[in-house]
Parts: structure tokens; C-alpha cells; sequence
């Protein structure tokens, strides 16, 4: 389906990355589902960790940060099989069935899937059509953009001045048009602060609903571009003119858009990145995350 | 304030517990707000962990399970700060002064919380107050609840053929009081799946809201109970006889719970529980987990 190329870390299989536990154990045939976090390798979770070092087989999605594969174990199998730039993805029914196919081998197949599986990113979907196949899956969850993106912007999802309630919603439904099945003015209505995901492309009309469902003009919004990457930017500014000004900056997809009066917390915390000690292009090493990031491209 | 005591875990500060990268430091005087996740110690991420290893201090809420603690290096202080069971809680005030003078002592300072800081937790404002102090703050996101106790319920947040929307909501104020900011009725209007934090003991008066608000009175709701955890429980019900299986039940808090048609999905997964191999009370080591939640009571 994709290329694929064995891990060359020169990691042995037998370090030992985990503090002392009965860690799961990752039998042949099972498939893993596991997210990674929205970027920051140091998001990971130890049970992702865990599947990582244990896997035969690793079938990931545009990572944000490539460099988390290579604590895979030598000889790992890794395979792309999401969207980068603009190269034509994978249907999902053919990743699934590569999944399927790889596990029946009797491989130990890690599913590594950006942000968290079961938020806006089809692990329902494949979870089922596992089941149905008869192959057995674990789920581990990860940290979503949408939460863990706006911490790293110093914007909490919630604020007890501000807000009891938080909606996260795609911009976009899965064929890429707009989120018809979406009420947005309903939406607008009841919700506090609200979390978008996929939405650059069809904010203008969305931020046109908020308005017309009597949403504050001057409502802060920030754009969060590349969340908790080296390459984070962040973009402040109003409901009313957000879509402008996410046109005249330039900010880039993937992006998170907070809308709601949270975000201007961001300006009472002085939080240290983490990057500031440990640049996370340099997780594990820079050279080899590089190769990784140009092999995967 | 509270007990303070020592960890006597026989880890060696030394222990690498990290895969190969360049960590982020832990200077003196610095508190680093991490988010440990719903309960599962897996669900811990790798920044959380090298937090407690280098820290000198750890003031932690009621977590799901203190077999975290168990990670730190020997001699680290721990310090508990949170709600557990009848006990009241020390103010919110009063624990960030605490770590404002833990800082200021030139400790290095972790403030581990359950679930994610900025969820329904009151990291917000914690960072506010210090930073208002002159105290640097640096924030590590965790897995939270409402998502990732779901998945170990089966519950895929979002599924694509049944919302691209989700409310996270938390069921009462942070004065204990009912939630009188969140407007209800519009809410469940404009919401295709409600998930709820902290929301039994009202949820008899919210679920009539809900009817009243339209939504079908046979629409799914799932109550996960201690999530992630051993002692994991889901009731499964319909919105218009929730509060009373609740209540025959005896189901528990702390729970989430999760009303929308994304609830029956976990019938059509077949998910290995992470505690299939390894009971997560068995994570580091069942005594010593056993005597931590001991001391911690």
C-alpha cells in the first residue's frame, strides 16, 4: 500500500523505557490502537510507549512529530498510511483491511494515529471493522489537540469565571465538505467556549452563523497552528474578524480554533514551553528525527 | 497543611525511565502543573513521568491511584491536597500558597491533578495565582475522563455516523451548587453527544431538562464509573429512566457520564481491557500500591 521501511534506531528491543510494572503484554495477532498526542513526543503516553517497543508492525498517520517512531524496537515495521501536504490518502476501508491483513500474519500491529483515536480521527470505525474481522484490538487513548493544543498556548479548555461547558466540533465532515449534519446555530447558542477542529478552510461562514445566532463581535478567538510542535503559532484576535486575519497572517492548517472568553487567560499565565529546555525537533535526536521526517515524507 | 511524607520507593533517582531525548529540566523554584490522567497509570505521559523524577515536592489531588507516587525518587516529598470522600478539602487558596511557598523555598515543585489541569480542574487559575506571584509555571496536559475513561468503556467519543460534536459539561459548580451558569436547554439543543463530569447528583433534574429540551427519551446513556481503574463500572441506560438505574444501581462516583448514540458503539468493539495482563493495582508493585492509598487516606 505504502512504502514501508524497518526502524534502523539503534535502540535494543530489550531497553527498558518503563518504570517498574506488569505492563501489558502485546500478543501476535492483536491490533493496538493507540494515540500519540497532537505533537510533542513528551505526550505520549507510557502505555503507548509500551506498544511501541513491543510492535512487529506500525501503521501510523501524518504524525506531527515523527521522531516518536523511532523508540520503536529495531527491525519495527513502519508504514504511512495518512494525508501529508497533498498526496492522496488511503481510503479507510484499505487501511483497515491492511491492518486486518497484517494481524491475521500474526504480527503484533501498532495503529498510531495522531491526537486521540476516538476524537474526530475514525478509531470507532476502525475498531469495528476489526471486530468484525475477528481480530482483537486494545485502545489507548491520547491527548487530543483540542485540550492538550490550547494548554500549550496557555489557554485552559475551561475557566470557572468563564465557562461550565466546552463543545469541540470538526470544521468539516469525513468527505471534506461542510459539516451539514453540524447545528451551528444551536451550537453557538448553547455552548460557553467552543473547540474546533479541521475548520480554517470554513470558518468565515461558521463565524457568520455564530454572529447572526447573537454570538459577541468582539469575542476572543485564537487560532493555535502546528500545536505543541517547535512550529507552534498562535493567532489572537475577534470573532468578527478572525477570518480576515487568518487570511492576512498566513497561519496554516492543522489548526485548533478556540472561540470563547478563556482565551485571553493566556495573558495572566507566564508558562515555561517545554521546549525552552529541550527543542522537540531534537526528541530523540535532531539528525534522525530529520531522516525520519524526510523518509516520511 | 496535610501529612507530608517521603516516598521510600527503592527506585534510584539515577533510573532511566525516559527513552533517548533531551527532557526537559526541572529548575528549582519552578511548578510544573501535570495532569496524571483518569486513573490508569499508563495513561500517564512521558513528560508527567520525567516530572516526577526530578521533582523535589509533589502536592496531588485524590487521584485514582497513588501507584503514580511510587515513580517519584526516594525522598520526594508528598503531599496530599485533595477531596477524598468526606474529608473536606483544603481551599483552593490555600493550596496554591502552599506551592507558591514550596517554590519560593527553591523546591521543585509538581502539582499533579487527575485528569487534565485545564478540564474542569481549576489549573487555570492555580497558574494565574502564580505567575501573579512571580512563580514560573510549566504545564503538562493529561488524558482526561470524559474521553478516556469512554474509550475504556468501549465509547468512541465521536463516530462519524453519529455526531461531529461533543459537550463536555461538568454537573455542578464549583461552589458544589447546581450548575446555574450552564443554560441547559440550549445545550442539549444544540448538542449531539453530552458528556458529564461530576454530574450524579444532579442528574435527575438535568435528564428532565433534557426531555423537556426534546431529545428522545430512549436516546442511550452510558454511567462509567472510577474509569480506567480495577474497580471500572458501566451502567448502560435509556435518558428517560437514568436517574432511577442510577440510584437502583448503586453505581458510584466519580463518573462520567455519556448521553448520545455514540453509546452503544462499545457492543460492536471487541477491546482488550489493559488490565487483562496486568491489573493496574498491580502497577508498580500490588503491596506497595496497596500501602500508598493506605497512608493517602
Amino acid at each position: 500500500m505504502n512504502q514501508i521501511r524497518s526502524n534502523r534506531s539503534p535502540l535494543p528491543r530489550e531497553a527498558e523505557f518503563l518504570p517498574r510494572g506488569n505492563w501489558p503484554d502485546f500478543p501476535p495477532g492483536l491490533v493496538w490502537l493507540v494515540g500519540a498526542g497532537p505533537g510533542d513526543p513528551g505526550l505520549m503516553t507510557l502505555h503507548g510507549l509500551n506498544a511501541l517497543r513491543r510492535a512487529d508492525h506500525v501503521v501510523y498517520d501524518a504524525l506531527a512529530n515523527p521522531a516518536i517512531l523511532e523508540w520503536c524496537s529495531p527491525g519495527t515495521k513502519l508504514e504511512f498510511a495518512g494525508k501529508r501536504g497533498g498526496r492522496p490518502s488511503p481510503e479507510q476501508r484499505s487501511i483497515t483491511f491492511r491492518l486486518i491483513e497484517l494481524a491475521k500474519s500474526g504480527a503484533r500491529v501498532l495503529r498510531l494515529k495522531g491526537g486521540d483515536p476516538f476524537t474526530f480521527a475514525r478509531g470507532g470505525e476502525e475498531a469495528i471493522m476489526l471486530t468484525r474481522a475477528g481480530v482483537p484490538v486494545r485502545i489507548t487513548p491520547g491527548i487530543t489537540a483540542g485540550i492538550g493544543g490550547l494548554a500549550y498556548a496557555g489557554i485552559p479548555l475551561t475557566h470557572r469565571d468563564v465557562n461550565h461547558s466546552v463543545t469541540l466540533v470538526t470544521g468539516h465532515d469525513t468527505d471534506g465538505a461542510g459539516a451539514n449534519a453540524v447545528d451551528w446555530k444551536a451550537l453557538s447558542r448553547g455552548s460557553q467556549v467552543i473547540v474546533l477542529y479541521m475548520a480554517s478552510r470554513w470558518f468565515r461562514s461558521i463565524a457568520e452563523i455564530f454572529l447572526a445566532s447573537g454570538r459577541d463581535p468582539n469575542e476572543p478567538v485564537a487560532v493555535v497552528s502546528q500545536a505543541t510542535t517547535p512550529n507552534q503559532a498562535v493567532l489572537e484576535t475577534k470573532l468578527y474578524r478572525a477570518a480576515d486575519d487568518m487570511d492576512e497572517s498566513g497561519i496554516k492548517p492543522p489548526s485548533i480554533i478556540c472561540v470563547g472568553r478563556n482565551v485571553p487567560i493566556r495573558h495572566a499565565i507566564e508558562w515555561l514551553p517545554h521546549s525552552e529546555n529541550a527543542p522537540e525537533a531534537d526528541l530523540p535526536a535532531a539528525a534522525s528525527a530529520t531522516e525520519i521526517a524526510r523518509l516520511a515524507r
